[in-house]
């Protein structure tokens, strides 16, 4: 690994190895849902509580990822996980089930990016050989803890998204597959002084903005080298507002798209301004977009994960809600 | 970097450049006071808010390690931290005013160490060239969160710790130094079905032990080949269980103190069972551990700090209360 630019490393030895993802029944009906591994019928996945569903979708796909990968747990190295709940304990509680090392993270919507990005040096230096990068998020959970509980059914804005009921993992690798993981660039917090919690998508558009340019800066590469530039969570209206800051800066990107406006049907589904959470781009970048890599459909992806930096309690002290985004590039290699 | 074993790495190139610390009054107080780079006379640190207070500690800490190192904060490519405020705001609020590139993590009372271990795989690789490790704690946001407003009163049992108010920061670099961060184990989390919130020295204690004795087997080293080994914040119930358990596996360490016991005078300060919180291994190894050691008072010195991994709606939900442990060791160099 070297470093490139300002903020971004070169990755000489890092490869996906195998993905799984275990999500809930929205996600499943949605337009990508014949690539998701596991899902459940309703939102309990068969357990007593929202976090021990969260966690059953997490224990899923390491299951189900390790399987693809016929690989047993001794096998793996460390895992490096986060999630949505204070004090990410559904990652926690997950990995207590497990005989591995386990290094915790918190970059709110960033998390499968940064897991990435932080798994990637063990990787890259062969320091180990097979490392689980793990995410999630769960409807009900998110609900509770930064709105209200779902029993209350709380009227929304349609700028609010739906938090993703899912989990997705990636086990990255230093022996050579077909899909690379070629470059990184690692975000700055940055604060448009944006307070509305009910349209994060906004708030963090700024974010992803200034890790893609400082991307393509570091690699000094055009936009279009990229077949796809994938957001995570921006929804509908971040994702104009990141359109729209890139037209300011002269950066017209071709092929974008957004996990968030991926993983629903907006039109039939009842999920207001697109998905998010961790499991938002944690399922569409370890079901679909794989998929697309493994067919050599998409050949160069860049995804730029995004984080909303608040809690209730600095919502309810009127803080504003910086943003945070992470990028990695995935690279088909023959 | 290399693996050494089955969850360490021996780094080559890892030095501490400087550290600093800032804290709250009682920490000042303290029998380690002296060594303290900063102190406020009261818990609201000029601030109007206590979460505004803790960003203040870390931002003090920020400046003063930069000024130490006679850096600018140009000179800085990364910042690894957290804290354990919900979703880590008090972090993500301190480097939304510093245009560096940030890593989040999440590793409850582990943190400080844990931060380096993140830190310094950039390091070791030269990929950066000074990564600034952080963490903090505060007594009022750490009681409004896990236990009660302080405005209550609450009474407590004498197994209860005291959170540490206060934030250490660690400049890494490439560069030699005196101080070298040579070897790391990486923990796993340890469900020791301890379910009782107000006494988490114990919940911890046996994946300290745990990483410990990984450690020592790893690097195929007896305890006394430090000068000293030492604990996050077990405090005086969870040192006893720590140092039981080792004595079960015939595991003697004759330089043994812990952090939570250290940062206050137990006998004459109204601190139930010793410190704890992020803060607490952060103020005290940043602080008075690193005095030492470039006075070569102290040589080869072990870091365990431990953390609780449970929030207040899995206590409510009858979860048990698991540990992980992280070690990093400190070496002086001639």
């Amino acid at each position: 690994m070297k470093r490139v630019g300002k903020n971004s490393i070169l990755f000489d030895n890092v490869y996906v190895l195998e993905t799984a993802t275990s999500t809930g029944p929205r996600e499943k009906k949605g337009p990508i849902g014949e690539y998701i591994d596991k899902d459940y019928e309703n939102l309990n996945c068969l357990e007593k509580s929202w976090e021990k569903a969260e966690c059953r979708l997490q224990k899923d796909v390491i299951e189900i990822s390790l399987k693809k990968a016929s690989l047993e747990e001794k096998d793996l190295d460390l895992i490096v996980s986060g999630d949505l709940n204070n004090q990410i304990v559904v990652s926690s509680f997950t990995a207590k089930d497990y005989d591995i090392p386990h290094i915790g993270i918190y970059g709110a919507c960033t998390t499968s990016i940064l897991s990435l990005i932080v798994g990637s040096n063990y990787i890259d230096t062969k320091t180990f050989n097979n490392v689980l990068c793990l995410t999630s998020s769960h409807y009900a959970t998110s609900e509770k803890q930064f709105r209200f509980p779902t029993e209350y059914g709380g009227q929304k804005p349609d700028t609010t998204t739906t938090t993703v009921t899912g989990s997705g993992a990636t086990i990255i690798t230093n022996q050579k597959t077909t899909i690379k993981i070629t470059k990184a660039t690692i975000g700055k917090v940055i604060d448009a002084e944006y307070k509305d919690a009910q349209d994060l998508g906004k708030a963090m558009a700024p974010s992803a903005a200034v890790t893609l340019k400082q991307h393509l800066s570091d690699f000094n590469l055009p936009a279009s080298y990229y077949d796809l530039i994938l957001t995570g969570d921006l929804s509908l209206g971040g994702s104009k507002v990141f359109i729209d800051i890139l037209k300011e800066w002269d950066i017209i990107i071709p092929n974008y798209n957004d996990c968030g406006l991926m993983i629903y049907d907006l039109n039939n589904q009842e999920v207001f301004s697109g998905g998010s959470g961790c499991g938002c781009a944690g399922v569409v970048v370890n079901s679909y977009i794989m998929a697309l890599l493994r067919k050599k459909i998409l050949k160069k992806v860049l995804v730029i994960t995004t984080g909303a930096l608040m809690n209730p309690i600095s919502t309810a002290q009127k803080e504003s809600i910086p943003g945070i985004a992470h990028a990695v590039a995935f690279e088909v290699v023959e």
